[in-house]
């Protein structure tokens, strides 16, 4: 279908947001074509361990095994008619290792499907592209664990709703933002490694083309690709692939949310935290002051994309048969382009958090912004002790309602009220009314999150 | 973050499956900058028009406005810590100007913000790729109402949950593809003329910087682009184009459809339909006597993929404020995705519904599968005007099952059937057990589909 | 398959927060009776008029119909076998009526199929909770074009990137709130009113059981209900069904849109806006000072669950034949779902914004909070006019770096800059450092957007 | 926000297609009832132990803890304002507590946050539905693994495009589909294992209210409820739950992959399946022969809607701060109904595949529609090994499009081919033309399948 008037110039311009260098290359036609070529190296090379296959033909099938050789545009536009790029693929292969030597290519694909070449071949690439996605999220999960580390008492408001709660630690935040990261990591990892396996199972799955001798071929191909036997051909069952969308989606999820929480805490109200700064970064046209969280805007708009694009791969599950019709064909261009948009959110996550400012100080000024609201839960807590839970809470909601009207600090309202002072000094309101004091556990959730990073759990 | 190594091959082996030349040449790179330029250019004009711009900066501005001049991939690696690709493209245009004339650099983008550039020219495109598809679907619904008129009275089982029913027409099938796909076809046109308008609000969207003309130079603009004028700049306001997305996902839907059944007609055991053959077009690489529904299973595919993008951009609409952060992101790789599957979709309908070749023997030999178990409605319908409907149902329900249990065809068993007997005659029997008797209102409908296919409606 | 020890127990503990009361009734168990019946009836009394059924018993058929004569449970288990509700439906709806006239009950349901009595009951159902839906819609509008009109110059931060751009008004915020809602509500009324046709096709779609008086029926009864008659069946033609929620989609995105700006505008550090107060209204259980949005939590949450709805009745589309085998079923539960969660937003969206309390001296300290950089980009233009864009944007991004850095108002770096007031006096800098004098055509797209509200544009 | 005149009469009328009466049990208000008070309970038991509160408190709590005592509709509404169902439940639950005795009731929810006490119970109510759901697979994989056992032998057309390929066995499809079903069912269950850890944080995670000895509690808590303790409170970490999304997105798919093509089986051209028949069963009101696959269209149907439900949980992970705004809430009625209608699907295909009546004839039969032409590649690559593969392909290409042309068996055009004779002798073709003598390593396949199955793989 490619073809007529004026040439299509591809489609680069968004890579540089949506993508990394390092994914790019594990999943762009050259990635593919090398994948594909693998998969008929790897085979020709066990039919002739077997005595299939003359060596010799496996050997010139190797030596022709460059994506150089091959007409990107001609096997796309073939494939418009094929239904795949594996049909003309391999016509144009045959063709390239023929002109070299004859006998040979008549091995080439031998015994296989169209099918066969293009999982096998996609599972190497998503292989490759998870090993470029893990650097940068191991990069991002120890730039979040230093913060865990350092800040493990740098109080801030913890906040629900979008409105101050109760104090809690930059420290804790950062342990739930890696703990959350590191899991959907950890899944990735898992989920490609179960689909990490051979597809190969001829034109309907019994590798009746192969006579018999179809398990062993498929023992030696999976090896030489260190690749997972399954027990039987996998071309209609997509479980795993679909379940690496699934944890990819995962992942590209709890990016969105640290990229939320960061983007929220550098509002201009709020500079808590401060983009990454430098040349050409988050710079705007028109406003020359502003730092925009270019790295969050990234990896929110993942977290957008991605859950469509999961729906797609589960969807496409219903595969008819032996082979599906249009199932098949709909993982072709959404996995890869799930696993870009997580390579890029990872990346810039990874850089964001790296480069961030902090700013304690900043911090500590919007803890006082309700006037010491926010440590209405402390002493309500602690009064209760005394009159009971709902009469604590009444009282409190009644002194905040009071310093909210009157635009006084709840400490005086409180030590005004006799309600309270009859169980309280004082001394005791102070204390109570200081958030560093009212971390609870805050620390030991530090801990466990760093001790269950490094221990891998 | 484009860079390193190995350089990235582009993504282009799966175009000829997934998109059309026309529909890539209206979305690629190369119409991006175009689009992107035209802007500018018109913004130039305009205020040149108002004497905001000398002319001759205007006109430098329009002679300089090549997509030829840019470096794609340097604007894509800026992109990536810029946030959006106008920030790098105005500045590359600058330069470009700049090298003619530094004066008239001065007025490149003058009082735009980078979403206007990107927004109008994400409308241009859209208008562009739409008129693309509209051709094939044009097409398409040529093809079908020619089979509507031609098979009218080509009769067919018609089919419910898979089973045989009762008869129908392939003019009514057809009628019905082609009802939904023009109603999906005319949704998405006056989708996309909403959707075609001006973006031009400025940093904020008050055009603050042009000092009160702007509501002047957003009226010149659009009307040099030719895009309606909106109420305000809509620049977190998606809903149009997020409409766009919702009907084309019922365009492809619909194109599904039809490709869902046409398959299900080409199956090995049913063959009343015959996937167009020729070079190249659904041959398989291990079975050559496959005759593969290739444009069947990219429409499938395409459906597959089409209501997860959709979800997509209506997630996406959620943006914060004057400029989202994400959500806007979001959009720019999701709405061409879906442009590009929508065209690929239509055209390879277009091909299919052309090329297939019908088979009315098939369906004839089809209609005699169920020894006339088929055609127990029309006896029961007539039956039960003498024994009410529920003893009528229940009577035909014995004799089906007695049909079925002892492999006789059903007219013999009824006309064994006291029951039936007592209400009629031998010929009567035989009269109701022809499906072209039993076709109701089939080819009124088939008429009024053309009539409302033809007025537009 | 309901049935065994213990009993459900119903799940209506989140209707309250999910649901509006007038949408519950509108899809809710009795509603889907009281429509299949109105199909019935009209059926029968259009069967009457055309001497198809005797009148009598089409008048004995319209005397049965009520919902409070079914046993639910019953139906449900029953069409856990049947796959459908409209099998037992109108089993039950036979023996009801044929317990007090046997004859009258063999008409029951005449010629019709059970898509027939579905479909059409799912499209009254749906005009009936659009028509609720629409109410809160336009007190919602209301609401908000009462702040257009009234905060036309309340002046606050224009936020893009969730940093401060340029200055921006309520009024012009509330605009665009009001256009994206509004078009959107448009956008419904219209899908609902194209969807609104009846459902007339018999077993496949061709009436054969009315033996050529099916159209004549069907355009009695499409009168009797006041619907639309299509051209023809449209049982597995579900485009206008799946446009409904496309544009559901829409809307509920329109929704999310306003309740993010809400509740960014009222969290903790800005407060701009208060969410409404009063008993039980988003208080905490644990925080007395607390007052949630939770309006805009509902919006929010609706915002996050419609797009992967309508992508299921986007993939539901592709239906087989004459009538879908999943398709179909996957629509029962997924367009009332939506439709009760735009209409929980709607309502929630009216009375959040009827009920919050604006701010405008927030407002106005909030533009103060960057000591003048916001004020940048006004600087910044008309500086450009002396000494050309990229030099002005050049000596603002210094001068703001310097501000920042030193604590500084902008206001005084720039008149301490020779660079700047070599072409700008220290007055014209005050004046352009007076957020109020950079609100561009503002007021102009206030009034537009009123007006285009009003015209129902 | 329920109330007004007419009373909302349930939702249930669906629940026979859409759920099992065991999961409903799992799921519905009682359940949401039952799980929260057994965190109630647990709660003040374990901190009884501590001292905290009084364990005569702790013991009235229990002894209070009764569903039944509780409002629905009174908390529905209330949680219309609250926000959620926890505010108003606790509320409720202390009134309940204090009619007996006021002390105690001062100590219900003590140090708990509204969140702690949902998730807590969404994750109990998780692990009873898949509970329920895991006792329908099993019995599914069960029926499954006697078809491999049973069927290993039986011959019938492998099917790629929906086109006749090359043989396979009905041992080899069922391999396939128990395979994936099982591994689908492994996944869901190390999800929800992975998900069933206790929410204790208290208001913004740090347990704060509980000085110190929170850490204590948890640990407690969670051992009476038999739930993990996670490293730190997982508020707005919604990984593990969306993971459980994604694991029973991957379980639809497989069980609408087995729907669809046992559905394409029983086609009335092809019933080589029967569905399962009996009283009501897929039964169509106007065709008494039908026998409609309603299983089928359940489970196909639950695939349609699973995707978008998915993508609801993956959108929602992006949760903001300490509670999320809108994000929690779309998980509420999200994660419930994709239990439902994942146990809907697994009960529906348990019960369609032990009642479905296998036909080998049929099989037999089908494998002849072709006139041999599915043995083409058996032939070809024998004749490769001769030839040369692509001059085979040639050949039987050729062969192929006679045998179709002049309607003759393909053996008898091969044997009448002097390209095929010199290299195979009349038997060596009659032999390759046997369905069953080209089965490769289906047995294999099967015996790695059940091993892999019965050993947990």
């Amino acid at each position: 279908m490619v073809g007529g008037g004026a040439e299509p110039e591809g489609d680069r311009l968004l890579d540089g947001m949506f993508a990394t260098p390092a994914v790019l290359v594990a999943l762009d036609d050259g990635a593919r074509l090398r994948t594909m070529l693998a998969f008929e190296v790897a085979l020709a090379a066990a039919q002739a361990d077997l005595g299939i296959v003359p060596r010799d033909a496996a050997d010139m099938i190797a030596a022709c095994a460059s994506p150089k050789a091959f007409d990107i545009a001609a096997i796309a536009q073939a494939a418009g008619r094929a239904g795949n790029i594996a049909i003309p693929f391999v016509a144009a292969f045959t063709a390239i290792v023929a002109r070299r030597d004859g006998a040979a290519a008549r091995y080439v694909h031998w015994g296989a499907t169209s099918q066969d070449v293009i999982d096998t071949a996609t599972v190497l690439q998503l292989r490759a592209a998870v090993s470029a996605l893990r650097i940068d999220l191991l990069r991002l999960e120890t730039a979040l664990a230093r913060i865990v580390a350092d800040h493990a008492a740098t109080v801030l408001p913890g906040r629900t709703w979008l409105q101050h709660a109760v104090p809690t630690t930059l420290g804790l935040k950062a342990a739930g933002w890696l703990t959350a990261v590191a899991a959907a990591r950890r899944a990735v990892d898992d989920a490609a490694a179960r689909a990490a396996s051979l597809q190969f199972g001829g034109a309907a799955g019994t590798l009746a083309s192969l006579t018999g001798q179809g398990l062993d071929v498929a023992r030696r191909v999976a090896a030489r690709l260190d690749l997972r036997l399954p027990p039987l051909p996998w071309h209609t069952l997509r479980g795993e692939l679909a379940a690496c969308g699934g944890a990819l989606g995962v992942l590209c999820g709890a990016l969105g949310k640290l990229a939320r929480d960061l983007s929220l805490m550098m509002q201009t109200e709020i500079v808590e935290l401060l983009p990454p700064g430098g040349k050409g970064q988050g710079g705007s046209s028109t406003m020359p002051h502003k730092r925009n969280p270019v790295g969050c805007a990234i990896a929110l708009s993942v977290a957008t994309q991605a859950p469509g694009l999961v729906a797609t791969l589960l969807s496409a599950m219903v595969q008819e048969h032996e082979r599906g019709l249009g199932g098949w064909h709909a993982e072709w261009q959404t996995l890869p382009a799930l696993l870009r948009l997580a390579a890029a959110s990872a990346a810039r996550m990874a850089e964001t958090v790296e480069g961030t400012e902090i700013r304690p100080g900043a911090m500590r000024a919007d803890l006082g912004r309700t006037h010491g609201l926010m440590m209405a839960e402390a002493v309500s807590m602690d009064l209760a002790r005394s009159i009971g839970k709902e009469d604590a809470h009444h009282v409190l909601e009644e002194a905040s309602r009071t310093a909210l009207a009157e635009g006084r600090p709840l400490e005086q309202v409180l030590k005004q009220d006799r309600r309270v002072t009859v169980a309280l000094s004082a001394d005791e309101i102070g204390r109570l009314m200081d958030p560093a004091h009212y971390l609870g556990n805050a620390r030991d959730f530090c801990e466990r999150a760093l001790q269950a990073w490094r221990g891998g759990e």
